[in-house]
């Protein structure tokens, strides 16, 4: 599958024929920049994936000396780095220099397909809005974060980007989540659900209430309002809400999941015949603790700017930060950007502009 | 500990000394009514705990009949039963020979302390405020529940009575979920958090950042912003927030602790290793399920209203409809009608009007 989407002029044929995606990796962003970062890098290169890597040379370039990979990493020079104290719109206008305005404008220029980035999450957000910037009429690009669902992946969003939304909002996240799960998850016909409070259309607050008819009128293939104990079994591909409770939600998730498995491994502490059997099932529990982990999936995605952002945990170690660099190849082979100005485009064909 | 509410003329002392509490019981609420909830009567009434049983006499008699605590338990006639299918406040206006509405009344009217039922959360919300009327100057009503934390119970609230709410609702559940902190979990000083979407004061939507600066100035213990990874963790015993975003934060962590618990039966399953292992930990982690079991909560507690209303799920067990039937006793009889009053009354005369 080759990517074909407005950064295509990036892209260059390697010898195999396959197009050579393009990503460019803030180096000092994240509680463990730049070794793991740099290590992350290290680990996801390929000739299929050409790495940009942003920060201060004289740091990272004793990192890559010697390895393999290094000739598919390349270094871009930043000065500075905006941090979780900056207030991110004031520092994205006033350092140039950050590694992630740099990291960026790679972007916006044309050099690069996407950003991956563990640094402040706000400052990543304020710097695809003011330098990547929008793609195509999208009013408010959204994070999505793809939840492991019980038979199989479920995109949740706006996951953080929006606290504030008006129903129309949750129109257009309907949309770009639907381009999403059809090309990145593989789900030709994705069924999509509104977080709610309950299953009738009257259910909810305002804007739920709100979103029901706009999404009941898009044209997608929209199954209600999915419950939050329903989330994880799978009623919907793509489930939609203001980025405030689907912040909670994702973080409520992780919280939930750490607590239990805490707890199971002081439950498997108790008893002689406990600690065995917690013996007996660690294989198999780490596995599933892994399949819960969100890290596992990369990060998660800001979409509807011109350009693939990726926002990793502050904490990512270096599989977090080469699966965020894998997984953000194969959305862009995918095709995931065209999808998104494609799927915008034909809504706007059809719907009167709101 | 002896109750002293406004209910107070009901309470009668038995030879014993104690205060008998009254409550009364929606017999033909839930799935497994009116079965298993007279079972759960049967179970939790006692010469402390009186109960009326509201239904059609000639459904509940017969399976009252000979059981030894039958005389703990009276029977009050109502006809009909309101359903999720009924728009609640309709019917409720509608129907005064429905088991909610008669039920309401024994409270309105100075018979009962307390109303439990597992039929239409609305139709009870709805008949609470209607016939049970609210409490003092109290505008908004909450729904308290009380999460599995880590470190000891967590209050969180609205959970879903309000699902459009203004900051100074916000802190008016602060003030609810401290008197109930503070008598039926036994806190002397509850910490009370936030949820929010991050750690500073300027983080949220508009909601939460002018609930925020109303909670700083609350003269209660304000801990500040509480993430929703956190919010197991136990750094509140009170955690406020408005009813759209309690009720998802409640249903998802039900829902993703069953989802961990059912994909922890399925890796037991796959190996005989993991079977083995498994088996020797069956009995801790039955354990720990039933820890993470709302239902040994004893269902959710309207907040707010003259009287305690206690909602169960819809498909209470004869366990759950007992346990809400003890812990509302226990509620009850440590004062926490009079609490949420008095803590009401000295917030009043601190505070200006809102």
């Amino acid at each position: 599958m080759l990517a074909v989407d407005q950064t295509a002029s990036s892209i260059r044929e390697d010898m195999t024929g396959r197009a050579t995606v393009v990503l460019t990796l803030d180096a000092e962003g994240g509680d463990n920049a730049p070794h793991e970062i740099v290590a992350g890098a290290l680990e996801a290169a390929s000739p299929q994936l050409h790495i940009l890597l942003v920060g201060r040379p004289e740091a990272l370039e004793p990192l890559l000396e010697g390895h393999p990979n290094a000739s598919n990493v390349e270094v871009i020079s930043s000065r500075t780095v905006i941090t979780c104290d900056h207030e991110p719109a004031a520092a994205v206008k006033a350092m140039p220099d950050s590694s992630i305005v740099i990291g960026a404008k790679t972007v916006a220029e044309g050099r690069s397909q996407g950003f991956v980035s563990a640094g402040s999450t706000g400052a990543v957000l304020a710097a695809s809005l003011l330098v990547i910037r929008r793609a195509g009429n999208i009013r408010r690009p959204a994070i999505v974060t793809t939840l492991p669902g019980e038979s199989g992946p479920v995109a949740l969003l706006d996951a953080g980007a929006n606290a504030d939304c008006r129903p129309e909002h949750l129109l257009e996240f309907a949309r770009l989540g639907s381009a999403f799960a059809r090309t990145v998850l593989g789900i030709p016909e994705p069924r999509l659900g509104l977080l709610n409070i309950g299953e009738e259309p009257a259910k909810g607050n305002e804007l739920a209430r709100a979103a029901y008819k706009l999404l009941e009128a898009s044209g997608l293939v929209f199954v209600g309002n999915i419950e939050a104990r329903d989330l994880l079994k799978g009623a919907a591909d793509v489930v939609v809400t203001d980025g405030f409770t689907g912040n909670v939600a994702l973080k409520l998730l992780e919280g939930c999941a750490s607590s239990v498995f805490r707890r199971i491994r002081r439950a498997a502490e108790g008893s002689l015949r406990a600690r065995v059997g917690g013996l007996l099932l660690r294989s198999a529990l780490g596995q599933l603790r892994r399949s819960l982990d969100p890290e596992e999936y990369g990060g998660t995605y800001l979409l509807g700017v011109k350009g693939l952002v990726i926002i990793c945990h502050g904490n990512s170690s270096r599989r977090a930060i080469a699966n965020a660099l894998r997984f953000g190849a194969k959305a862009i082979e995918r095709g995931v950007l065209a999808a998104v100005e494609s799927e915008l485009a034909r809504a706007e064909n059809k719907l009167p502009p709101f």
